[in-house]
């Protein structure tokens, strides 16, 4: 999900690229931990083992450091959400997806982690207009991903119908992402709520086909 | 929506239910400007023009206050996503469906406050333990809700089916509630998604019927 990338690093040597990743770390695992809201930059360094100096030096500010954590844990879910490869095949398709959508939900520290850090710069970008962009680039970017996908198993479905069942199966993800983290919802059940939604989702689109 | 009662408080005098809703009509404004971490009883007190005592003599302490508030903001959405009256009749219970859950996004500052804090505590729930049970009983009373409306929609559908498409539905509301309260979801394209989803939810209650 949510490959996207604001900026690229490749010039940069091993030292910078390990402490830029420390930071980065650091901040998703404090997010995680106690919020958006609570981020201090001096515990970020502290949590990094880096000056707090360095990292204005790499992210500027408070609101560039949430813009390229956002981007990391986006980065960190594509591949977990990764399977291995697929071919052209529309059936190969739908189980790419329902993957896709389906290992958002994993009962690892790692997935709960960057979930809940997601989840929380989510909801925080009602209250932080500067994470407002980047957050709807992202979501933007995992709609178009999700409706490419569902384009492959209904190749004759229209494009708006495509993304706006993209809409809905990425929305429903994100409402029951925090559902599952806060221990309202099941790991299997939610599995099966997602399995059943992309199949509603396809036949929909099958539906407007023939009609 | 969601509508629980956790306490009856019909024997307090005027003054007293005056107070109380001062506190919580406090509670859900702060919470919807700066989120739940960020409130302090100190300052939820100036806010309701009462003492901090008063808070804890009615709601015993912080969590409690949050219970309350929880509460207090499903009443809330209880009552802006209520229409008229309907009858019994199958296409009123549609309408009435379509008509609760496209409430739940209306460009007022009630609504959008109201909303706010409800998703706010939902994060929230995540990182305080204490507000799960509550926002667990919640949740489920309004899932509940719509299975019924969508039982007299589809009258012979399982129950089971019947909970998992308003699993989906409530939770599709949730995910696309914090798109829209951020701004990545324009208001007109909330309410057809949502209405859209309706229709495939039913369509897929009244498959199951003739399987």
């Amino acid at each position: 999900m949510r490959h996207w990338h604001g900026s690229d690093h490749s010039g940069e040597d091993h030292v910078a690229t390990d402490r830029r990743k420390a930071i980065l770390e650091g901040a998703a695992r404090l997010i995680a931990r106690r919020g958006v809201r609570g981020l201090r930059m001096e515990e970020l360094a502290a949590e990094a083992g880096v000056s707090t100096a360095l990292i204005y030096y790499y992210f500027k500010d408070r609101a560039g450091t949430l813009r390229h954590t956002l981007e990391f844990i986006s980065d960190r879910a594509e591949r977990y959400t990764s399977d291995e490869d697929f071919t052209a095949d529309p059936h190969d398709a739908r189980h790419e997806l329902e993957q896709s959508l389906l290992l958002e939900f994993q009962d690892t520290p790692e997935v709960r982690e960057n979930s809940t850090a997601w989840g929380e710069l989510r909801a925080s970008a009602i209250f932080e207009p500067d994470l407002r962009g980047d957050l709807a680039g992202a979501t933007l970017t995992w709609i178009h991903e999700v409706a490419a996908l569902l384009g492959r198993i209904s190749p004759t479905a229209a494009a708006p119908a495509l993304t706006a069942s993209a809409e809905r199966l990425t929305g429903l993800l994100e409402g029951l992402s925090t559902r599952w983290l806060s221990g309202a919802l099941p790991l299997p059940h939610a599995h099966r709520l997602v399995r059943e939604a992309v199949s509603v989702e396809i036949r929909h689109l099958d539906r407007q086909e023939d009609a």
